[in-house]
């Protein structure tokens, strides 16, 4: 479960019957209906050459906790079905755990009663359920005037050069973007990248970048509960992450104080960050400026090239290759699946932080 | 709180009465006394010219949960006692926040009745108190043959390199060097940085890397309680932390899949990964090898320098300069903190899998 | 959210499209299947003139978490789809809240966004979701020896007189009778009793009781998750609870310490309590009695007779009179959701007590 | 924990150094010193000869999170030092558990290394910290107008009739009372029960009542977080807990729905029930009525009659006799200890409203 207060919880395995989300806590009245969430998960949807050939059709049903279209403040079950799948190619590999996969890791924690087609739970299936949550969560944030948009920065050795604005047109191109990366010229180059590595029957590892502008100043819950952490340990949902920094990040390292630090300046009677490089979160906070974190994707672990692996039947070495339908960089689809769980911890950290705003005027008297 | 089984909470202020460690959910009959916890403690001390110069006596007193130096199973708590302190610098600056700290973002969501002296709860003081929960958290894992090892490999441009082992001598050889670099060459380049840095009355950043030995495979509880994440949470508890990755981390951007993906082979009879690019997790599970980590530090944010903010009682812009005392590289005395939280989520997961292990042979039958 | 390891949310409403429950943390291997939780159902399924006339065909589908037949490990999801259902009535009295109802705070504390209609998630049909996540909790149990076992001791001024025994012949008492009292002599006078309420247009309180056999010693958390406590808790989640009492209940505060507290005996070399007024629990902990406890239900709100209520759209005085498909006496279909409950806090709390029992050789050594 | 958003754990044993409690999420601004604690902790203190003869010195010391007698937001932590104490009789009895006591489950549970002496974490004492707990939830109760108050209705056979009142005369008939029954008649009778059955070396039980006012409607976080249910929950973290009941409780088994449901009604423009047998919950959510339940205490489990134990280190049937310091009846000392969980419950449910009350504006714009 990601959240407190917003809470959202998600299941379902990549061949079985759907994936879906659980989201308890969310308080009445929000627009919650099915073209939202359509239009969400057709963000994540594949269908092009750069990513999974496979034709997903996701229909988000609203299952409970909304009545006329609008969220009632109970539980919200909202259900994506699957369509059916051809399993055969995972009953063929079902000893021989894929490297790079959580195939061994689950078959040993779950005594090998894990559902092991496709993935199972650790299937990239699973980011359509995170993207219903963060719907819901996004029309929470709406509210409060707060945005958050994911993109891709990096894939492989190509890096982008993104301005990111708290506008339609940064959305847009955004989404026009077939590898999510709104910087238009390295788009170009990441595309074909991903068209090469893909040819090669490889994949290849990517960054997407994340920024919530409008967070107002106050949002965090320390020692325990930081901004920060939350968001860290909530983007670890989304399959295939391996790092995450905010604002100056592990170049901070590097850095003298004097030239970290941000300085505290007034612009139009507010006191606001001159610069960025604690990525909008102090002490686990958030201060104000637009919160700004990097999350890295390793390369799709499932690759046409023959992979060392153990027949765990047999306990033999064995060698196995990937099966074709793969996005060959899982971070372009991870993107949106970024922006949602940044949307729920957000939501949830905006709650909590009205549960002592409600009370502040009662209090200060 | 850190965790949901083996739950950790700090409390305390820089200038105030203490600092320490409320930890509930720990098993009986682990060894936990003041000289246990005043080793820990003493990894953390400063008092070198590379830290501040104040001189802490760390004196941890164990007030409950404790039985003739046992854990008994009831909530441990902990305390260690602040010495006085001089506080005046901190009435002269209260309405100046510093850059980079906390000080702003703490007078707003507190409402401005937060203890603003020396930082308050955002003091790196706090990670005495996790040091001390760690410490405790590590004799539960001691049990268990699993440990941890938190060092420093950068500061500023300095990079170590460093080849982790589960020794007593490679615990030697971080706690002997004053940076806490177990690699020497490194150790003494980055001692004469920091010793440069502090002369010019600046500060640098640092990256601290973590490993855990001898982590069975299967901690960890997927979806939402991923290991990696859990452990990318609890970090960001330690002041000044702005990012962390696993094993291959930001770097695994750049490779294809057929690089990144680690092998699995048969070593002595077991499976094994050949390579560690997944840093001991897969899908948010341990994978039986070595959990490796690293977290960025950005450089302390007190400096003598002149930094620029606002006065918030006078609405206009201000200069301030830093006071003396403080480390002008927080990496350093973070690295044991840093340990302590890691430990506290190993075991938090270790009895969480213990909660399904225990029925494991009942439910197979 | 019921449980902090083993850990069940349910949702739905019922006039909506479905009611359901998500079990996260259940271990893997245990059978869940569609025979399995309609056996469960079933019991709590109305159908003669003692309960509702409403034809419910409680068809659980698992969605999520099982694969052949047995858990995963992963996320279950189970959904008990409603029937078409006639809201007609609803709308005629939304603005008029139904004495002993949720209405009127379901209105404002949903701002006027709820699910009017048939309760909503007020609704006892709820406890249909309740039963089904009891019914995998039970599967678990079962591999532990423990069993439980609810039944009705009284309704309106008809007691029962109940020996409970760990027996198929004690479950099959409870199952034969209509009104779920395995004492067959008041079994038939509380027929008659709900029969009479029945045709007087009105509805009747009751009283059920649980039994728990084979609980190990040493289940619960204090100080806080005690196991009466967390028992308690839940059993609120079920429609129409007003009080909870363990072993001698509130009759204990006329008892003298002498005669309440339970002598320890040995038979056959254990050691056990002679009596059971403690209910099975001392310091919040299971002693190795059964566990025993009693809940009082309300009347069923709904009533044929007219009832005095506000128009909230007029705010003028009003009058309703209740619609027909309402059981009499809800205790009886409560009990196997008591049932439910109590399962689940169980397999929370043995989860939670192996956690440590894993430890326990390597700690003590 | 007690709690989700405004947080209360308990520490500490009988003879060990202290008993305690850390708040965590308390808001700022709320004053916290030592005179309201003591105020607090009075009321619960011995020495009378109704009561412990024990002369304890309850000296709460306020350890963190509170700055210039004023919460900052940060946790705070509160502890009440024991005075030195005599353990010498539970050296003596520590293998021969007393009956009705929490020793044996302690120790089979703690594997043997709980501190038994006294009761260690079970001990009555440990009510002095949810006392000193309660204390600070009633300070934020107080800003919103919500006043608790818990008092004596019943020991024995000695039944009090009270009209609880929100009134400051109200809370002195309690204060005022030894046996805190602001029914005078009644308290005097009890006075003379309580002290016959000490002088017959016995104790005796009894029922404490609780009323809450002034709690708006919508308090209470259905299914599974009910108000009713937090509660129920909370009170079994007293010692001796064995039922709670809401409104007419156990009666309403015997009741009618015509007479059971709370009719309706305007007064003074604003719909309130007119009876209160539901106690101020309906649906786990609060109605507006004063919330009222009452609790059942056993008798004092330790008495100076002879109780038949077991030698758990011969295996052997034993005789043990209580020791001379204990109260005749807990629930008189317990009484300001429910009155301190009810207010934790209700402050952290007060601001888990204001989490979406916040919110509300915005949304519905």
């Amino acid at each position: 479960m990601i959240g407190k207060v917003f809470k959202v919880s998600v299941f379902g395995e990549s061949h079985g019957t759907c994936v879906g989300t659980l989201i308890e806590g969310c308080p009445p009245g929000l627009r919650v209906d099915e073209n939202l969430l359509r239009t969400e998960l057709r963000r994540r949807k594949p269908g092009s050459s750069l990513t999974s050939p496979r034709r997903e059709e996701d229909e988000p049903v609203v299952m409970a906790g909304v009545f006329r279209g609008r969220s009632t403040g109970a539980p919200i079950l909202i259900i994506i079905y699957n369509r059916d799948r051809d399993s055969s190619f995972y009953e063929a590999i079902k000893d021989t755990p894929r490297p790079g996969h959580a195939d061994y890791v689950a078959r040993v924690k779950y005594w090998g009663m894990n559902d092991y087609r496709g993935g199972g739970i650790f299937s990239g299936r699973l980011t359509a359920a995170l993207v219903a949550a963060g719907a819901v969560a996004k029309e929470l944030l709406r509210k409060h005037g707060i945005r958050v948009y994911s993109y891709v920065v990096r894939i492989g050795d190509v890096e982008a050069s993104v301005e990111p604005r708290d506008s339609p047109e940064f959305r847009e191109a955004i989404d026009a973007s077939p590898v999510k990366c709104p910087d238009i010229k390295a788009s170009k180059r990441m595309e074909d990248l991903v068209r090469r590595v893909a040819e090669e029957g490889d994949s290849v590892g990517g960054v997407v970048e994340t920024v919530a502008f409008n967070v107002p100043v106050g949002l965090g819950a320390p020692p325990a509960d930081t901004l920060d952490g939350d968001i860290a340990k909530a983007v670890f949902v989304v399959p295939g992450v391996k790092g995450v920094e905010f604002g100056a990040g592990f170049r901070i390292a590097g850095m003298r104080g004097s030239e970290a630090n941000d300085p505290l300046v007034l612009r139009g009677g507010a006191v606001v960050t001159e610069t960025n490089n604690s990525g909008g979160v102090n002490g686990g906070i958030s201060n104000g400026a637009p919160v700004v974190f990097r999350v890295a994707f390793r390369p799709t672990p499932t690759v046409r090239k023959p992979q060392r692996t153990v027949n765990l039947a047999t306990r033999e070495p064995a060698v196995i290759k990937g099966w074709g339908r793969h996005d060959p960089c899982i971070a372009i689809r991870a993107a949106p699946a970024v922006e949602a769980v940044t949307a729920v911890v957000l939501a949830d950290h905006l709650l909590r932080w009205y549960s002592w705003e409600g009370m502040r005027s009662k209090i200060l008297g």
